[in-house]
């Protein structure tokens, strides 16, 4: 009897719980969460985007996904506060549209308004590395932050900045675009179209372009043996364990990227002077060999030197489930208010 | 009997209102305002910094030219709100003190420590661009704005940045500096002992760098008649007139200096997306000749093209008085509050 009322204590309390839904939309897959007042997921689950399909069916797949994610739960829409998506390109988070999505091929898809069409709750939109650093803040390596500046490294490179606690998103559409900061002019071809982005030097993609130029050039290289001679099989790993056998030519790919990657990061903290600078994505797995040499060559290069403050470079806590976190906290960290009376 | 009393009733309403204190610290001279509440300057002068001398005799001379100011207008201590000081260097406004200034020499400062010494007014200081950009927001190019980005183009490269109406001097010291940002990694060795920053490109003295170089180059050049074969006379405006007669050699000089400014511009604006940039500095002169092909080089490179915001790029306008008028704005537009009661 004694144990059945606490039960049902707890059944009231968790009824008047709050929760909100956050959607990583991604080019393969579509990643959703429910996520409590604790910033932590309380289920999620993730459904293949099958990007060439038209926006009306992707965003059916995601109403769906949500749907069917709450059913798994004894939460009721009811109990949401609010929906937050992330998605890559470039967003106008006031009216709730792509804007411009490579990935997709979108432009001006109305993300927000097709949504609500299936789930009746206040909506937020914003970039996936946007949402990552929301995350981070939130619930992972930067809690204790109001003043954070977070990269992507992948296969391209995202940013999120945060200040003074607030989502910043330019002030004007199209704003937080770093991976396509040009680092050298006239420099190497980038996705985009122009020359020099530091995406085109600091991306893993740029780290295994240059891993297999270097084994190219090398054929009695430990980075050559490492992908036995075949150098479709050269990742962000290679370098880095080849660097650790003693090749040269691995040290001078390492190096190399680290320089590239340091002025990158050096250019973002003379400007924003964050508290800390996250970095995300499978080549932070290299821990220290990675963190410890861009920490040291962004201490001894940021302008003013040991006369300003100079922020530590580390990883990020969250990995996949920042993106879902991140989205789920954008009415809390807006810098620019959304209108979410569509 | 009527006049006067009008007289007196103006000379009253002159008594209730409120002016600041703005003073614009440089390498050659101290200019110092006071500035009404419609943001013109009432009275002005300025007097020789002598750099070489101790900070504590340069400080004196600031707080003798006030009193020498005021005295010389209507406007007792007492009608002022507060002093604000523009200042190279890397500043620290929470403390008042210039924590590094290379122009000067000068190592954790207590400018406005000194300066209260003899003045006895709430004080605000900030870096010298960050005063320029308050003024053009207060009085100048950009009062229609909450979103700006100045760029001063001169001996280096100093920049302001206004968001939301705020000043933003970065999160921690030795933000929004820009000059130093890197734009060719092992590019042209700058001042500051790294390569390839901004500065080294955009600048007026590197403008200048490469006109020498190709009037070197060709000495059958209008550019080599231009400066009567000697080069020591090459100015800023060199290029641009050898450009308007025709001068291939010269067109290549512009041509570059564009796409150098272009990029650091185009940098910015994926970062920020102000409303406006405007830029500063004699260069700025040459009108039409230097802002429409750095606006079309912009709108044509920019992240995400016609799909996103792109600032116009316009000149400054208010010359040397932005410095003043500037400072003299700084308790208005302060991002980070500064503590001003040491």
């Amino acid at each position: 009897m004694c144990n059945k009322l606490m039960d049902m204590d707890h059944m009231e309390l968790s009824k008047d719980s709050r929760y909100r839904i956050g959607i990583d939309l991604g080019g393969t897959k579509i990643k959703l969460g429910v996520v409590d007042e604790n910033n932590e997921i309380v289920d999620r689950m993730s459904i293949p985007t099958l990007v060439n399909r038209s926006y009306q069916e992707i965003i059916q797949s995601m109403a769906e996904g949500v749907i069917t994610l709450l059913e798994g739960t004894d939460i009721n829409l009811k109990q949401c506060d609010f929906l937050g998506i992330g998605s890559p390109g470039v967003i106008d988070g006031k009216t709730g549209t792509v804007v411009y999505s490579n990935n997709f091929a979108w432009e001006n898809i109305p993300v927000v308004e097709e949504l609500q069409k299936y789930i009746d709750l206040p909506m937020y939109i914003s970039n996936d590395a946007n949402c990552a650093v929301l995350g981070e803040a939130a619930a992972g390596a930067a809690t204790d932050c109001d003043n954070i500046v977070l990269l992507t490294l992948g296969t391209g490179i995202g940013s999120g900045i945060i200040l003074n606690g607030k989502l910043f998103e330019g002030s004007n559409i199209g704003g937080s675009e770093y991976g396509h900061s040009v680092l050298v002019v006239d420099g190497e071809q980038c996705t985009c179209g122009r020359r020099g982005c530091f995406e085109a030097y600091a991306s893993a993609t740029a780290l295994i372009r240059e891993t297999k130029k270097a084994a190219k050039r090398n054929e009695n290289s430990i980075l050559h043996l490492l992908c036995g001679s075949d150098l479709t099989k050269v990742c962000g790993v290679t370098p880095f364990k080849a660097m650790e056998y003693g090749d040269p030519s691995a040290k001078e790919v390492i190096d190399n990227y680290i320089k590239y990657l340091g002025n990158g990061i050096i250019n973002l903290i003379n400007l924003f002077r964050p508290d800390k600078v996250l970095i995300s994505g499978g080549i932070c797995n290299q821990g220290d060999n990675l963190l410890k040499p861009v920490n040291d060559y962004v201490a001894k290069h940021c302008f003013g030197g040991s006369y300003t403050y100079i922020p530590a470079i580390i990883k990020a806590a969250l990995g996949n489930t920042a993106g879902i976190i991140g989205a789920a906290s954008l009415q809390n960290y807006l810098y620019i208010e959304q209108d979410v009376s569509m």
